[in-house]
């Protein structure tokens, strides 16, 4: 039934309902033996992916179940019904079905009945709606696991790259003051703990991105390489760290260079995404490094506006449930706590 | 021979003798018939060519002989010795040779003798040094085809993808105050009519990149996408032009929504050639719009670390003369004067 030794099964919320998260699920696990997936239980309502698929699906009242059904058809842990259902179109009631998920999938994978949690794609407008305050789905999940959320660190991962933004969904004139040397060294060594512990990597190599054009050419394009990020590299060296930068933004996504590092830490959202999502639009994984818990996220939105055309790839939900697996292998191997 | 139309050969200046220009150059010749190259002539010192290669060299009197001797040998048009010669050591000879080299490859491009100017990487150190002023080459060839330097506009083009730099070598800092309504305009207009003259595109289709991450989010991570980018946008496409944006900078380089465009107008050096560098580290060119000659470059330095090892990657230069070719081509066919 699956390559994956771990007999638990990844918890998969399947988003908000109207979205495109309950088609991407069902059809992630139609094709679970060409990718060798491991078993999963999608989290949220039954009747969003009956309105939208037509294979078999088992409402599991148990993780157990869910791991035993699944060579045979999907297993959902029902929560509720969300109401007349439309795909496209948001409702309250799907809003708090998503938010129950995500609750739902926190607290399994906490307690260690299954062993990642993969999230679907919420809509934060819909969400905001119910009262709802974390500005996205990470910060949510770092409070239910005691984590701060400048603790809990985004990085973007494919078979070609895995990046990291520094600072991330804030205008670009406000990025050369909010990065700082603590921020870097911050982020650099959660970075460097997690691809430890969740990708096995013995002794991960890192780079750091410059801020400006040429990372500065020394200063004649703008000073904070020679300010902040050469700085934080040299202290992180020094902590035994293998750390290199500040490192020319653009030739660091040649082949070449980007090759020679385990992941590369950028100053802000889009010198990370324009490159990541020029190489790994169907195959990108959005994970959660810092966390007591495996989390990762297919790295889209809920595209209402092909929901219920079945037109949605479900390459990147099928990625981050094989990457969420082998990365709860990983930190099994690596000794650290289950949960 | 060749499949190519034109009679005239492609000038192809040799760059700094002491950088990888002349040993790029040599390749793509020995390369000429497995890449169909059009016939073109080497500017510069047939003896930098000599100590790294012992291929044929033709030393030729005059851009007619080139053409003639172009299957059988290098054709070289010597222009001095540039003294004792040492691969990846730059001299003062060796720059006053490399600028010698440009000013002769634009006379013979400018009076139509040749087709196209490919120009080979200089050291803009070594330029410096004996009392070039410009900041770079496409300034010293707009200057010398009587164009403002701010009307020629750099572009990177490979075969997935063009971009446009709307500020290029400026602190990041810098970008929000420089982006303004009226650059987008002058640009997005020289590069609409470079994509149908130099480009054969009818209706060139034209992206312009947020600034901000997803383009701002309506004003919530930043306002330029408002006050500047849209109002230009709309300017131009009264003015009857396909142009778009601002577009999310991220997933505007995915595969299904960069096609979409024959060119992306981008905000900032590193929003433009990271993702190009991602995607085209081997067969990027750099080229020049807005010139009355068609100007193409590989885009990569002198790589002086490297220089006479017979490691350098010939594969931009044969992509920019093969695109300098194909440019020259469409400029004929579309009736604009050929010089």
């Amino acid at each position: 039934m699956s390559d994956y030794a771990s007999p638990r099964p990844i918890a998969v919320t399947m988003g908000d309902p109207a979205g495109v998260g309950p088609e991407v699920t069902a059809r992630a696990w139609r094709a679970r033996r060409e990718h060798k997936l491991p078993p999963f239980v999608t989290i949220g309502d039954a009747a969003a992916i009956e309105a939208v698929w037509d294979g078999p699906i088992a409402r599991v009242g148990g993780i157990d179940e869910a791991a035993r059904i699944f060579a045979d058809a999907l297993p959902v842990w029902h929560l509720e019904d969300s109401g007349a259902l439309t795909p496209g179109v948001p409702t309250p009631a799907g809003a708090a079905c998503a938010l129950h998920a995500l609750e739902t999938g926190i607290g399994l994978t906490r307690n260690g009945a299954c062993a990642a949690l993969v999230t679907g794609p919420v809509s934060k407008h819909a969400l905001h709606g119910i009262g709802y305050t974390h500005p996205g789905q990470t910060e949510f999940i770092a409070e239910r696991c005691g984590v701060t959320a400048t603790n809990a660190v985004m990085m973007l991962a494919g078979p070609a790259l895995r990046v990291v933004p520094l600072t991330v969904h804030i205008p670009l004139e406000q990025v050369p003051e909010r990065l700082t040397s603590d921020l870097i060294i911050a982020k650099a060594r959660i970075v460097a703990r997690g691809l430890h512990r969740d990708f096995g990597i013995e002794r991960p190599r890192i780079g750091v991105a410059g801020l400006n054009p040429h990372a500065g050419e020394c200063g004649q394009l703008g000073d904070e390489e020679l300010r902040i990020i050469a700085p934080a590299v040299a202290q992180l060296a020094e902590e035994g760290l293998s750390v290199e930068g500040p490192l020319a933004a653009d030739a660091l996504f040649a082949p070449t260079i980007r090759t020679q590092y385990d992941a590369l830490l950028c100053a802000y959202h889009d010198q990370a995404l324009a490159p990541f999502k020029a190489l790994h639009f169907h195959d990108g994984v959005n994970l959660t490094l810092g966390l007591p818990i495996v989390r990762t996220s297919p790295d889209h939105g809920t595209a209402f506006n092909i929901a219920g055309t079945a037109t949605a790839d479900p390459g990147p939900t099928i990625a981050a449930i094989a990457m969420a697996s082998r990365m709860a292998e990983a930190r099994e191997r690596s000794g650290a706590p289950a949960k």
